[in-house]
């Protein structure tokens, strides 16, 4: 399924809670993160991840997810997700990510992450058709 | 309402994901590690908070906390949780914590948490009448 | 001491990872969101808590905390927290917070820090003096 | 280098603050679990991994992660982690973890993390003698 050629770009600050003795922010963060750009995807799409959930009782659980560290990010360093849809499917999904500096010159992690959809009971579903069509190329409409 | 003058303890370690660049614990698990240890309160009383919130609709949340923070708790020192029920309405209740070393003589932390009971929509309600009973003194039954 | 009678306000966007099972935010997420707000406020006055970590070798632990929650902080929510500084001393230090809805109107929850200066092994010390200046009123420099 | 063929069994338990309204334990506790059942592993060595910090200066980044999430962990839930040492050099190492049921019937999720070596400064580095001598066969001493 051809997919949108959309890269969202979502900004953070690393929290002091965030951070662990090592000094800087503890690895299990960058998936928080991930999640809060991902979701930030949806919206530049016109989509409400909430909406998705509430009114058509789909869900997106995370199947499989990877991530790659190359940079500590210290307590207050600012940086920037880039999110990618990578593959579309009528039941699943993945995410491409890239943590970098503002400037985007400086890689801090890279990660994907698989979703499936499902249903409030956790049954593998199909998306909704509007969800599925604002995920994909516009000429495909 | 009189209440079991019971107290448990509940046994944690600290994990290294807990500890910020100050060096311990940060100051948030502490509500983390109280919500584990009133939850097994209810365990020690024959009680199931999962079955609560599940076949009763009846839920917990917090409406109060304070927390008085002692000494730190640094990565992998063990602990306890001292838990008692302070205070019992039909409607809420008062747990009041305290963290000391497994040999009881170095307190890290002390607190307080109040709760009101309320329906799966956040209204206010009463405590099943099982659940009330498990928390009160036996020779009031 | 006299202090600034100043607000900061930070805005805030409730995070899917900060919800719990309840449905709506986790309260120890508050005690993570007061400490960005607080650390922000010091941005504002043109202090950097972390320069006063690195270079001053002063830390601000939280050694009491209160929390007073009114309403759920559902996903995606927007919040403000309006933060200030409530108590000044040359050796600590008390916030209160309000979160509010970004137009002020909702009453989410309120509540205070205290912290004490300490060094780098946590033995209490005072704050270092351009730090002082900065939190006090102009009229007194 | 050959390693042990060890695996060790770390219990948990699903905290309530571990679950995401999806009604099940949020994918980035995983990261945190397996962290707590690696630095048990070392435990199980006769390793401090706070004593590798804080006495040799050497630090164990997560360089990689992955995970597979095949089942949800709802709250309450009882889990074991088995934690395996799959790759040890002499500048890192890689853990590979299965998270099961306490029966070990079921298979939760399954998961690896690789390391690397570094000192207090987040330089590459080779670990101390004595935690290479430890994490190696008996044989090969």
């Amino acid at each position: 399924m051809m997919i949108r050629d959309r890269i969202t770009e979502t900004p953070f600050r690393v929290r002091y809670a965030e951070t662990d003795q090592m000094g800087f922010a503890h690895h299990s963060n960058h998936l928080v993160w991930f999640e809060v750009a991902r979701l930030e995807f949806f919206r530049d799409l016109g989509l409400s991840y909430d909406q998705l959930e509430r009114e058509s009782q789909t869900f997106l659980p995370v199947v499989e997810i990877r991530c790659r560290y190359m940079k500590p990010l210290f307590y207050d360093r600012e940086f920037v997700i880039r999110t990618r849809l990578k593959r579309l499917g009528r039941r699943g999904m993945t995410f491409a990510y890239r943590i970098v500096d503002p400037a985007g010159s400086v890689n801090y992690a890279r990660g994907e992450s698989r979703h499936i959809a499902t249903n409030r009971h956790g049954r593998p579903c199909t998306f909704p058709e509007y969800f599925l069509r604002a995920c994909r190329l516009d000429d495909e409409l």
